[in-house]
């Protein structure tokens, strides 16, 4: 049996994702589900496309995801069923799938043809679970609606070069659980940009000339604890999912804070690097 | 085998939760267990019971649920387990029952006998998880303890009509993930008294004459973006539970905030509807 | 099939737990996974250690455990795993093993040889995974890695006694959902120390002479309502680990407060306990 994912803004307060499951559970007994995130910031297609990016392909292929982050049918953000990656995802048309997997064309889109009762809809709960339930026993996207092929693309904040190939001109796309600062440049590309050369990042005012593939590579253990760099100070790295990060090692938002306060960091804006 | 849900005070950090899950996992292994929700308000039963009614019904019949919010038991809150609308509920004799499940009499009531220890006593666990695991092999109430008839009964905040008819007034009772304001006016106790004519909703300084039954009904999609109502707009609408709610379209509190805040409502404060 | 549990300090918004899960699916279809926390407080292996030791004992022997706080591996702190009190570990060796089962010996300690991605190295996910699912297919702990004897011991918070036995100097190990707050002052060693002398409690400026077993011990039942203790007066208990706590009887930290801002009481604050 497939495994159903739930990515929503719902929050783990009210009853919403509570009901959801037991809908699911009342379709489908032996049904198994998996939370990847109910902390979405509310209708934000940009940070729930950043979690489920990085969460799903961990999942089996054949999983069947469920985003219910603005969900709300509407002439303009249709409900579709998506197969990409191997991966299912069920969705209103708000441009997420577009940002999930940016470098993978759909296998297929249908538009799903399942009517919101006219009052008290509640879509992920009326909709996504018949559509979730139906794949989940093997079903085909055909059954759940017409194939489509007009998936609504959302700006993506992919960096750009300038100055000859001299500077990458990238953003911040998340702050994580520990205030650390994920940007959108990639190993990859920066590497590709690189050549070899020495390079500062600047982030407002902060400089940084390298950048490290562990949190701990900053620590000379040769040195003892009173002598050496650790819990506090600022690095660079690449993190877990490859993309350039600024983070406080072992940081504490209850206590010390993050890199998001400590560089006055936040979505959107801008950090930069120069090879020199 | 039959689900057990779970609806606490309890907190996701703690280790309360996990405890408890491994004590019925312990007990028995095949156990199905779907949290509801445990940010629960400390103590408070008027959203324990928000909550869970807008839950319960949506888990298959014969499921199973712990309420741990002020369960510890004392003379006049003694344990219970209560069948009624097709589920099992396992809780203190607070008046949670009979705010979940107001329109419907209970099948069968018993007062648990099984005792508390002496020291270290953790209600749910050492009682609740018991009755729960008893239940879910297909036990019955009976084995767990005798028939009991008095369901204590809280005062349910219900609305009220005056002014010979021609006035509702209702009040907030739950404030959610959005900061959506939830009334306890229903749309049938709403139509029953309309009876076709135009009305004015007031919450304190605000006045609204039209209840729409989705969020983005307040959107005239043949207008271009700039031109149409939109995100961060105050509706009213039927929510999913078909209630009266007030709304901002697309609210995120972490930014713009919600209606509860915009319109200064909180818990108990009233909502009155003028019918003109 | 053993039970995988997961104790982090990842927070539920981001893809980690979510991600975490997938690939213990993708390896483990039929994987049992329980979530214990996902909010210890950043690196703190003190608090990690708390919530583990009281939810550990309840899950089944043969239950294997993964710690994901500061699981980073250095040469100071490599990656074990443990069997110990019939429970499995898979964790950093940051000390926290001494901490959980502090009355235990473990029965084997192995230093595990499963290397790190180069790049992109999430350790939980890349190591600890493999671990856990290879341990709850039945897999040994030898074919983990080399049996090894260097668990590392950090301070543990004990309660000392000084004045010829007269006084048990204490400090609080721990702040719950509630503000309650809970010291390190064990029934057993409180009782070994009392010999039944009458006794008061000292945290800053408030003083107790008397430790009930229940919350609700403080209420005179049969006095009515108004004129008995009840919300909002401060006890001293023995909590459901037999640990003394300060608590306030149905507090709402997100109304009246916990015990923990009435008291003025922080982690590591000083109570002591004088014997008369």
């Amino acid at each position: 049996m497939a495994i159903i994912t739930l990515t929503t803004d719902f929050g783990l307060k009210d009853h919403f994702v509570g009901a959801l499951k037991g809908s699911i559970y009342k379709e489908l007994a032996d049904a198994k589900i998996v939370d990847i995130s109910h902390g979405i910031s509310p209708f934000n297609i940009h940070e729930c496309a950043y979690i489920l990016k990085n969460a799903y392909q961990n999942f089996p292929e054949g999983t069947i995801h469920i985003v219910g982050v603005d969900a709300e049918p509407t002439p303009e953000n249709q409900h579709i069923a998506v197969l990409v990656d191997g991966h299912y995802f069920i969705t209103a048309n708000t441009g997420v799938i577009g940002l999930i997997t940016s470098e993978v064309n759909p296998e297929k889109v249908v538009h799903i043809n399942i009517p919101n009762p006219e009052h008290g809809s509640f879509p992920v709960m009326d909709v996504f679970v018949k559509v979730a339930c139906h794949l989940a026993r093997g079903g085909t996207l055909e059954v759940v609606g017409k194939v489509f092929n007009e998936l609504k693309q959302l700006k993506e904040y992919t960096p750009t070069v300038t100055d000859n190939g001299n500077k990458i001109v990238g953003s911040v796309v998340y702050i994580d659980n520990y205030g650390n600062v994920v940007t959108n440049i990639h190993k990859n590309f920066f590497d590709a940009y690189r050549k070899g050369r020495d390079f500062e990042l600047n982030a407002r005012t902060t400089k940084i000339k390298k950048i490290y593939h562990r949190y701990s590579d900053i620590i000379n253990f040769n040195l003892d604890r009173n002598n050496r760099r650790g819990a506090g100070d600022l690095l660079a790295l690449f993190n877990s999912s490859n993309y350039i990060e600024l983070a406080i090692y072992k940081s504490d938002l209850n206590t010390v804070g993050g890199a998001s306060t400590l560089l006055g960091l936040d979505y959107r804006d801008m950090v930069t690097i120069n090879f020199l």
